[in-house]
């Protein structure tokens, strides 16, 4: 064959660098190209400064309470350009590691816009800059952008999160429209850097993904500390008029200094080729892929945020190297053949104030004979340690089985619980019983012992918890 | 038989209390006998209380760094009462849970000091102010105290950690005397509290029991807060005077404001009748047991501190609840034969800043075949996000595998590791393979991301990092 690499990848966000990573150590010739930086909306518009802002947002809740804990300290303004330079920080340090790992495992990186081009007979290719980069297998690896609505987006008053994080003063009042993930963490990242944050959401209620209960400990901390929380809410325009934007809902109006679209993300499958490839394209505009996440024409295969599912960074990783090994099986590069994780097998965590983070089913999907079992920590030492003095809620962890069987779903809410799904996420993918998980000592005090806690009320032997 | 109670429980300290209440639940009746609080020295004199002044010195910390992070803050002094009151209203908060979990278990708690009754033939008992208690199986779970050394304890100017923890205005200076997990706790608390620390320690190097380039991570990490860091030094004495103490090393004397002791915990085994019953004690204070925490008399059996091993509370309750069970079954109340969990498979923590945590096998421990692999945190954006602008060291995550075959170490050093090692305890107790967990999706940004990386550089096929 006539190719010019072995593999062609066409963005070079999670899924797409992760794949190319992955497929030059199986010793594959790797094109990756992309417009934007490497890291792609994760690492640059995403993810990692997300949770940058998150994180100056935690810094400015515990100055505001270090009193409680003995700490006398006076809480000042918050100089939104320094978190912004602390963000910068991050994310220039991460794309330099990233920059130099790619560059050292020999990949060759294409910073132009590519198209994908149709198979002619000589498989296919990606086209930048009017050459064709022929390769035996190509990835497509797009990702999302953010949906608007068709709301008047002025990257001013009216923006999604990619100009959100990089406002170099904050608002005094702020309007999030949309209560998934994104949408959560902006107004919990906010209210606490001091902003007065109205949160709406069409539907009944915050994260419609996760268990409904813990939507509900979520908005009612959110509200406990200002969110002004609209449930069952349609906006139906905005207008930004001088200092001002007119949010308009169904019952009326509302003025405030800027309003932030987080309704959600759509694939990036547009203008890129597919469709003139012949490539089946949803109407959602996923591409349509099989369960090698093969699309529908030989050899082009799709990763990350392009496929139905969850839309995660870590999932991008996973598709990306599963494609790297599968290419490289398919080249007769590899003898082994991977595995693709379910979906959901894997973890989700929105890291709002407090954290919510699961895996695999709620007590609703897993049916009526689930046996299910809520550990509240209030009983735990360390979520006792970790709140201020007088706070109330310290959070959940539940845990769900079949009956009598594995675990199937892994459900926290709580200050700092983000950390503990990875335990998770081995329970559920590894379908382990609680009896198999009972004899694992957990470490005191810590927040996983939340976990061993649930997991022996499900074998029927609760120990700090009644019964 | 005649007896009062199917088990009496001598400490109701974390491996009593836990016998009782998993004792309790298998339907066997339970006397806890102890002149102290329910929850033992880590409920109200060490892991709860330590940990509550940790975190208080986390806030300071933070409040400390916030304009790094954009948060505008003046740090103020320290209100050592009200960080003490903050730790108090922890331990009364989980002593009010566990008081009522015993209540509702049915438990016969008997507030008194109590000896051990030798068996005369009617089986053994615990007699307490005059009455004795016959009980089908006795459970010794008294504890350690602190060594001294012969040191002046005063309570005042020279201390255990016992009173280090009551004290209502903080030192200007202090010297710890012990580099193990208590010293360098309150090393790390009060250099961050703002006092002049001086750690001393006899050996070579912190934390022994650790990895040494992690304990090493450790002291350079405390030295650049400022503590004065003295290894390989001897105290040969200390004597107080007035506002002063003078602590004498092998080359000279150190005059400090405060001498914390903390060179270790002697198990509390005399004076509680068990030399009198005839009960094997070691030299070092160890009650001597088998295989199944028996000691050389029958149907007495010792747990937790008492034991030769790790010292740590959740020992404590694993000692505890395997033997409720292995009691139960002795006692035709339960068919099912426990499992003692070995004591390379619990996972110790150390809460200073940065954190060290292990389990299993160091790499030294695994031999010369092991395979050995450290993940730098330097490429993890959690660990990036968690630090302040211009901090250096993020941490390592050191994975040890047998030669081709299962996971038998893991062992962090970072901010906020802890939470990851119950996870390390899953893969080492479990005895997984790399290649087992290679397909597990860790969540991303999260620390736990380091632990998956490690695993795939194992299986040798590193992502994020140079391979």
């Amino acid at each position: 064959m006539n190719r010019d690499f072995d593999l062609a990848i066409l963005g070079a966000g999670s899924a797409g660098y992760a794949c190319a990573l992955r497929a030059a150590q199986l010793g594959l010739s790797v094109a990756l190209i992309d417009e934007g930086p490497l890291g792609g909306t994760c690492l640059h518009r995403g993810c990692i400064p997300t949770k940058a802002w998150l994180q100056a947002a935690k810094v400015r809740r515990t100055v505001a309470k270090a009193s409680a804990f003995g700490v006398d300290a006076q809480l000042g303004g918050v100089e939104a350009g320094q978190v912004g330079r602390y963000a910068d920080g991050v994310v220039k340090s991460l794309h330099k590691g990233l920059t130099g790992l790619i560059s050292s495992r020999g990949i060759t990186v294409i910073p132009e816009r590519g198209v994908l081009t149709a198979d002619d007979g000589r498989g296919p290719g990606i086209e930048t800059g009017g050459r064709t980069h022929r390769a035996g297998a190509v990835v497509i690896a797009t990702g999302a952008s953010p949906i608007t609505l068709g709301l008047p987006i002025d990257g001013e008053r009216i923006m999604t999160s990619d100009q959100a994080l990089r406002i170099t003063s904050l608002p005094t009042r702020a309007v999030v429209l949309g209560g998934g993930v994104i949408g959560v963490e902006f107004a919990s990242m906010w209210v606490d850097l001091g902003v007065a944050v109205t949160l709406i959401e069409a539907t009944d209620r915050l994260l419609p993904a996760e268990e409904p209960g813990h939507s509900r400990i979520l908005a009612k901390e959110l509200a406990k500390r200002g969110v002004d929380i609209r449930l069952g809410t349609a906006v139906t325009g905005a207008v930004a008029t001088g200092d001002c934007v007119t949010v308009s809902v169904e019952d009326g109006e509302i003025d405030t200094d800027l309003l932030l679209v987080a309704v959600g993300r759509r694939p990036a499958s547009a203008g890129i080729g597919l469709e003139e490839a012949g490539i089946a394209i949803a109407s959602t505009g996923h591409v349509v892929v099989d369960d090698r996440l093969q699309t529908s024409a030989r050899g082009v295969f799709a990763a990350g945020d392009l496929v139905s599912g969850p839309q995660l960074a870590h999932r991008g990783y996973a598709h990306g190297m599963y494609l790297a090994e599968l290419i490289a099986q398919l080249q007769g590069r590899s003898d082994s053949t991977p595995a693709l994780p379910r979906d959901s097998d894997i973890a989700r965590v929105t890291y709002s104030s407090p954290q919510v983070a699961s895996v695999g089913l709620t007590a609703a999907q897993a049916g009526p004979d689930a046996e299910v079992v809520d550990y509240h920590l209030t009983g735990n030492g360390r979520a006792q340690i970790l709140r201020a003095p007088g706070e109330r809620e310290t959070g959940v962890a539940r845990l769900v089985r079949r009956a009598g069987g594995e675990i199937v779903g892994v459900h926290l809410v709580g200050e700092d619980v983000s950390e503990l799904i990875s335990e998770g996420a081995l329970l559920v993918g590894w379908q382990a019983t609680p009896e198999d998980v009972a004899g694992i000592v957990h470490p005191h005090p810590s927040l996983s012992e939340s976990i061993a806690e649930a997991n022996w009320a499900l074998t029927g032997r609760a120990l700090h918890m009644h019964s």
